[in-house]
């Protein structure tokens, strides 16, 4: 039976040698035993250093020598502070150096036990990023995180301007690995979880890879894609249907939808492979269920290196939208001819009807009817994931949403920042987020934008009913946390127009109304209306 | 008279506008007070909001919606603690945020001043960069360093992942800018202090600036020139010579030579645009003539955008060595026709003797004479000054130096992990770099490394003879630092061959010499030997 830390500590092995890593320089220790023993036993070429200073000067030279980066090996203590010199000139000169320094685990820190000191992050700014993983830990996803992260890591050192990582192994006693198990096997380095340019060799095999298969495209959240077209171009090329996430802007412009209900799909309308572009869906289902079934994603986009939190991306390509469509685009690749008409075949049947009446689930597909609507902001948590699933604008709308670190806060303010251009926009909120930026009203008066909010009020935190505490004690004072507003004094206070809306006609009404100025419609519901999902 | 600070400000703000930055998002306060009055007197887009939270948020909105990158400009304390979710929003879904804290100056930290807390670098890794300026510092570099430095930090929010960045300006009272003063002209946004990407827009701008020029290549320090042949090819078609630093390790490859003395070259031979690729030239006295000359600097190269320590680098390039010359080559731009051949003609009256005697300043070029020589490394700091100077292999010779950050340290280590390949490899050290790294000795045992390390032993720092300190009291103590070196008996300590080498014909023979395993060649000279030379 094979232990948590020696199975974490071969992922990893294993993870620098499908990153290329060949060359590795240990200076032995007590606490980089577990470590040293697995090198010895994996074959790897391994220079033993005694002196730490040593030992990163001697990387330093075979990494400037083969151009391939070059893993340290030390233990804990001032050990690791003799890397530093060595580093800083790794830095300064782009290098790529790996260094890994070996740690007591938490327990011991700070608290005086011997050849222990500070060493998470230690090289600040002299390496290009520093991580810490406790391969300790029994959980089965750090062992996937191990083997996409430590990729990554080795990878990050590669990109320009290249440079030194760092990664920081706190490991508990005993510190005996369990030797002669077996080893994970190695991911190939194409179409393992790698991160690379598409130069003409590896064009040829995506190409190799794509060929005749059923490719769906998905956009993710983007505030501008530059490829608009060329992303069109290459989806038909490749009779591929689009999925677009709702900030991505792009449902006006393509032929993209919402994401379906992909489980709802029979078997043989499934993708074969995805080429997924910009940032983390607003959809939570999408990437696990790619996951879960096993089907390939292929990331593209400088911005989103490594940035997939499955650890599930196959191949992520450090290119635009636009040049990785340029490129493809002088290819003679296609899809499965078939694939794109079945697909929207299957969606045809499955179009909503026009809304009857006003609440949060209708409200995306009412303003979505409205032709005059050029910018849309919304906020978080609730409103934009019902904009993601219904929103079909028949126009382009620019649409937009906090949606990197998904707070509520700010909501109003990045509206009215929206808003500065003088093109009239809409901002659909909850009423929490709402109040966080309370604030932000005062500005959308003072710099006199032309902004409609409609507040949808169910008096509290809507998406804590979704969650697991909905049923907990206490749950309104600690969850609900009903602020019972007055939006009516809230617009009073800066003289912005105010109305409760209830029928869907006055709704449409004022869709419909050419304003200027800051307006506040109030759509009241109750927090039970909401339909139960499973999401973060 | 315009005082220090406005003068600086306006270097500033011209520098952002010179960056493309038209919208500023103000919240008032008294330590801004200065950029407050040039913002507005520069008329450029203001937005103020009172609420730093806000004004965060709303300037996120700004830049997500219009693409370009929005400064944020704020006063000292806690308002610039207000700033951070929208910062840290920016981080996750990379937004380009220019974020302006004014602060205390040093005299006022930490010691109780009110509205003072820790600014510097306090976004941490929320943002890409963070760049402290004493903008009332009246020494003139420092308004060129604005005039670049600035440029450059808003750049590096618009490279991938696009991201914010942070500027902290202490401002010491009194606070009222001078103004109604000229303001500094705005560099254009193409051949100012600039990178960027080689489209084809900036392609075609390029070639009319070269078109028909005197063109010189200068081929800075890089261990791994993946572009030798198109370099060359680039060359010849651009009639261009090519100065190679001993670093670049293509003087024997391509017809490269070492950097002349340019200020005995007349006049007319000398460039009218420089093509510079790689690291900071070893050779300290070429990018301070090209400047004091006003001749232009074209930088190429994704690991050297904006490491230009002479701060005159006209455009930058974001890419490969190879992707530039690929994109030149399919062009028709060509230099001025005669021009190559006028510089290798000059060149030609200037070629060196055969050395007769052995010194410090003969070695290079007796090392070239060695046909079998493949791997050299050179100690700093005076060797690979005179190797630069006249090292002129015939034939291709890897040629490596830790010259990121020019230590003194880990010399011999390095040079043994370049002959870890088991090719022979050449060493040349001062013997205060040799005494540094006496540890690597044992290394270079323990490894079995077919290593020659030359010992240049002049019984202390050369360097620092030809520095100011060179007449200063307790010289000897405290910078020639003679350590009376024994290197017979470190070699002895690690079983190494050993020879004192006095005449030419011994050093010649040991040069000739089949040999395995680690040999100390010492050749003694005394520091007042070397030349005159004003360095770093």
């Amino acid at each position: 039976m094979i232990d948590v830390m020696t199975n974490n500590l071969k992922h990893l092995i294993s993870a620098f040698q499908a990153q290329g890593i060949t060359d590795f320089v240990l200076s032995p220790g007590s606490r980089n035993t577990p470590l040293a023993l697995l090198l010895a036993e994996r074959q790897v070429r391994l220079t033993v250093a005694v002196d730490e200073r040593s030992a990163a000067f001697c990387a330093l030279g075979i990494a400037k020598r083969s151009h391939t980066p070059v893993a340290l090996v030390a233990t804990s203590g001032t050990a690791t502070a003799n890397y530093w010199p060595a580093i800083a000139e790794a830095q300064s000169f782009h290098v790529h150096l790996v260094v890994l320094t070996t740690d007591r685990p938490q327990e011991l820190q700070s608290i005086g036990a011997p050849q222990t000191i500070p060493q998470r992050g230690m090289y600040t700014t002299n390496v290009k990023q520093s991580l810490e993983i406790n391969v300790q830990d029994p959980e089965p996803d750090v062992t996937e995180f191990i083997d996409y992260q430590v990729q990554q890591l080795v990878h990050q050192s590669q990109l320009a301007p290249t440079g030194p990582v760092h990664l920081n192994l706190p490991f508990r006693k005993p510190l005996l690995p369990t030797l002669g198990t077996a080893w994970p096997q190695v991911h190939p380095q194409e179409f393992g979880h790698i991160v690379g340019r598409l130069d003409s060799n590896s064009l040829t095999r995506l190409v190799q890879r794509l060929h005749g298969r059923k490719l769906l495209f998905f956009l993710g959240p983007n505030d501008h894609y530059d490829a608009s077209t060329l992303l069109d171009r290459l989806a038909q090329q490749l009779h591929a249907p689009i999925i677009a996430d709702v900030l991505s802007s792009l449902r006006g412009n393509l032929s993209a939808t919402p994401t379906p209900n992909l489980q709802e799909f029979p078997k043989e309308l499934w993708p074969e492979v995805v080429l997924r572009f910009g940032g983390t869906p607003v959809n939570a289902t999408l990437l696990p269920w790619l996951k879960q079934h096993g089907i390939p994603v292929i990331q593209i986009g400088a911005n989103y290196l490594g940035k997939d939190h499955s650890r599930w991306a196959h191949t992520s390509y450090n290119l635009t939208a636009a040049d990785f469509c340029r490129q493809l685009l002088k290819t003679t690749l296609h899809g499965n001819p078939a694939y794109r008409t079945q697909w929207h075949q299957a969606l045809a049947t499955k179009v909503s009807s026009t809304p009857t009446e006003l609440n949060e689930a209708t409200l995306p597909q009412l303003l979505a009817t409205d032709a005059t609507l050029q910018q849309l902001f919304l906020a978080n948590s609730l409103t934009v994931r019902y904009f993601d699933q219904v929103f079909r604008p028949q126009t382009p709308v620019r649409v937009q949403g906090n949606r990197g670190a998904n707070g509520i806060d700010g909501t109003i303010s990045s509206a009215t920042g929206m808003a500065l251009n003088q093109v009239p926009t809409w901002l659909v909120t909850g009423d929490l987020a709402f109040f966080h930026d309370l604030n932000g009203l005062q500005l959308a008066r003072t710099t006199h934008v032309n902004l409609t909010i409609i507040v949808v009020n169910n008096d509290g935190g809507g998406i804590f009913s979704l969650l697991p505490q909905a049923t907990a004690p206490h749950f309104e004072t600690l969850f609900g946390t009903p602020q019972h507003l007055n939006l009516a004094a809230a617009a009073e206070l800066v003289g912005a127009d105010y109305h409760l809306v209830t029928q869907l006609s006055d709704f449409q009404a004022h869709v419909r109304e050419s304003w200027t100025g800051l307006r506040l419609l109030e759509i009241r519901t109750t927090r039970t209306q909401l339909p139960p999902r499973k999401d973060d």
